[in-house]
């Protein structure tokens, strides 16, 4: 800054709030490259700015990784919504279905994945995976409604807890990161295994 | 120790060797108590020894946290046996089975939750991750071998994939953990979708 030059509060604010998202842009790059929490020097130089300001920003670096999270969990919420809810028929809502899961997964594995390394340790983030599944659980029960209908209550529960245990993010993290199945072979398997639960008559 | 006394090698020994042992079960009692890595006050405290025979004993807190969690996964050895391997009529080979994987849960959780966490960060865990998950592939495809036979070798590797995954620690964490079902309501799950899974004839 040259001398005598008068300097807004706006523009400060404007580079303080610049150099804000970019710290928390910086954890989340960090943590997608290293499946790890970064640590605040590598946040610093990730971000271009000094070690300094990221403690004046965010004096608790838990709060900082929580922070950095929660925004990207937000901005990931029009991901989670499944257009024609429970229209057409069985086939068709289960291709839906299906895509939409591995359409989650293929644009925000890495945030997911973070947010579930720290949920146990941030209630926040936690409370964020929390509200997210209630969501996906009660998506997939209104979804599948004419395929849960005229079973007990405990089959129908049975069911749409496979259900969710075939499509929760562990289960794309098998089948694409652990096993490297293509997008297309790890279709298969879901819609396989989806349609043999959904179908089947039977109870435990 | 009185003066006078003689302190034989061993002597010592011996108690360096419980107070190793004491720190290592530490580690392992607070991660599960937790669900989080304990900090090194915190074992100390628990172990009953002080902060610097703790640094003593392991120099790098992270080789502690991989060197806990290494020890009580291997004595979990024996629990990943499945006795009867591909004997018997499928539904006793499926009782079987998923009674094995509830049983692995009931015991190990705590540990195989604690592994899982440490992995990213500890290529020892991650090894015995690895070598762990391969085995109950290789377990699984043994004994539903007839299941899996006569369909193509695309068909077969998708069933078995559906097995890994409803069968997976990640599976049980969701039924008996976050959904709080009882051992038998996840039994029911388990065993209605992995023999939908199992007897369907039909590719994904």
């Amino acid at each position: 800054m040259s001398s005598g030059e008068v300097v807004p509060v706006d523009g400060r604010r404007a580079r303080r709030d610049r150099n804000r998202d970019a710290v928390l842009d910086a954890v989340h790059e960090l943590f997608v490259e290293d499946r790890a929490l970064p640590t605040v020097e590598s946040v610093a130089e990730r971000a271009g700015v000094s070690l300094r300001s990221v403690y004046r920003y965010f004096p608790d670096t838990r709060e900082l990784m929580t922070a950095a999270l929660a925004r990207r969990v937000a901005q990931a919420d029009s991901l989670f919504e499944l257009p024609g809810l429970g229209e057409g028929s069985f086939e068709e809502r289960l291709d839906r279905f299906v895509a939409q899961r591995l359409d989650v997964y293929e644009r925000a594995a890495p945030t997911i994945r973070a947010a579930l390394a720290l949920a146990p340790n941030a209630p926040a983030v936690a409370e964020q995976v929390e509200a997210r599944k209630a969501h996906l659980r009660a998506q997939a029960a209104e979804h599948f409604a004419p395929e849960l209908a005229g079973r007990t209550d405990e089959h129908a529960e049975s069911v749409l807890a496979a259900v969710e245990v075939l499509c929760q993010f562990e289960a794309l993290e098998l089948l694409r990161d652990e096993r490297g199945m293509t997008v297309e072979a790890a279709r298969r398997v879901l819609l396989a295994a989806m349609r043999a639960v959904l179908t089947s008559r039977r109870g435990g």
